[in-house]
């Protein structure tokens, strides 16, 4: 049994995703961040960073959404999601999740919350930056999947596409959306063709980029 | 064989540590940052971020250290510093190494290169959340360490250990050094008393925080 402390669109999206895919009992737990509930106490106290998603694994909660799904994805082999430990694209499996979790997602970070680093007068140098860097990322991740097959990794679907597809959503609003790469686009057409992805949908709420 | 490229004292730190803790062949490859050649187009066709490090396994060049260090433990598990597929802590140990690398490896990127997001203009108030940041994380290693016994999972060495300690290192001309906190301090302590310390120290030719 999962416990997923999650909300609409964001980071839990990609762990949500696996947990329809792998079929497992879990409950979720909405997090209202309008009001300010990923900063209270309570939740806090399960997640000392005030991020979502946080993942109930065990009884331990637990944080990282590219950690997550790497965790589920190898505690459950039989969906095949996970490289395993001794295959021939397991070190670029490892390498690839870090990077999509410290370079990409950090990266959207800052584009979706400009006034962190340097308040409100860098806003817009942030944003600049934060956008050559996605797209600097998105360049790198289009040569990869036109250079690997139909998924990150040849032909078969693995935790790190759901991160993938999960980052590639976020750039829908940018001025140069992810599915502007013909790689990218013709991936993420695959992806969201899993009948998973409209239940996720329909769960989570969601509308843009159906 | 493995073939390391590298710089003294930076994230290629922890993947030399292990190197060297492993007893592997290895090759070194001196990357010289102050001359750019990082930025050239001969490194960048190995590491398209143009970051250090980048390891080279099985003849593919890879990047990402926390990712590097999990690498290594899981190609190596006869030295026992991978927390094994099955074991209670795993789940906790992917965790903990992401987090390493996308919220305080990241914050320290900011903290050594203040002008990035936001251009000099920013650089103080840049310094100021990045150091923030910093402390929050060393906050909460201080007491996942207290928690946990010796090393971050009880008292065994793993790869986080690696990645940690750099990460602390980096610290040492901060206001406010890893070692003020006294679980990180003790903690420190064990993991430089390590012999394989004083040869990462002498093969990098470093001298601070010996």
């Amino acid at each position: 049994m999962y416990t997923l402390y999650w909300s609409p669109g964001t980071a839990s999206l990609c762990v949500h995703w696996m947990l329809i895919e792998l079929g497992k009992p879990h409950e979720l737990v909405k997090v209202d961040i309008e009001a300010g509930e990923h900063r209270k106490p309570e939740y806090l106290k399960l997640n000392p960073g005030g991020v979502i998603p946080t993942l109930i694994v065990d009884g331990a909660p637990l944080s990282e959404a590219a950690a997550l799904c790497m965790i589920l994805a190898e505690r459950h082999p039989e969906a095949g999601f996970a490289v395993p430990i001794g295959d021939a694209q397991r070190a670029a499996y490892v390498s690839w999740l870090f990077f999509l979790s410290n370079t990409l997602q950090t990266a959207y970070h800052n584009w979706f919350h400009p006034d962190q680093p340097a308040g409100q007068a860098a806003v817009e140098a942030v944003k600049a930056f934060a956008r050559r860097r996605i797209e600097a990322c998105l360049e790198r991740m289009d040569r990869q999947i036109a250079r690997s097959g139909s998924y990150l990794f040849a032909d078969r679907v693995t935790a790190a596409d759901f991160v993938t597809t999960m980052l590639m959503r976020w750039a829908r609003n940018m001025p140069k959306p992810a599915t502007e790469w013909p790689a990218i686009a013709a991936y993420v057409k695959r992806m969201k063709a899993r009948p998973s992805f409209r239940t996720l949908y329909e769960r989570e709420g969601l509308t843009e980029w159906a």
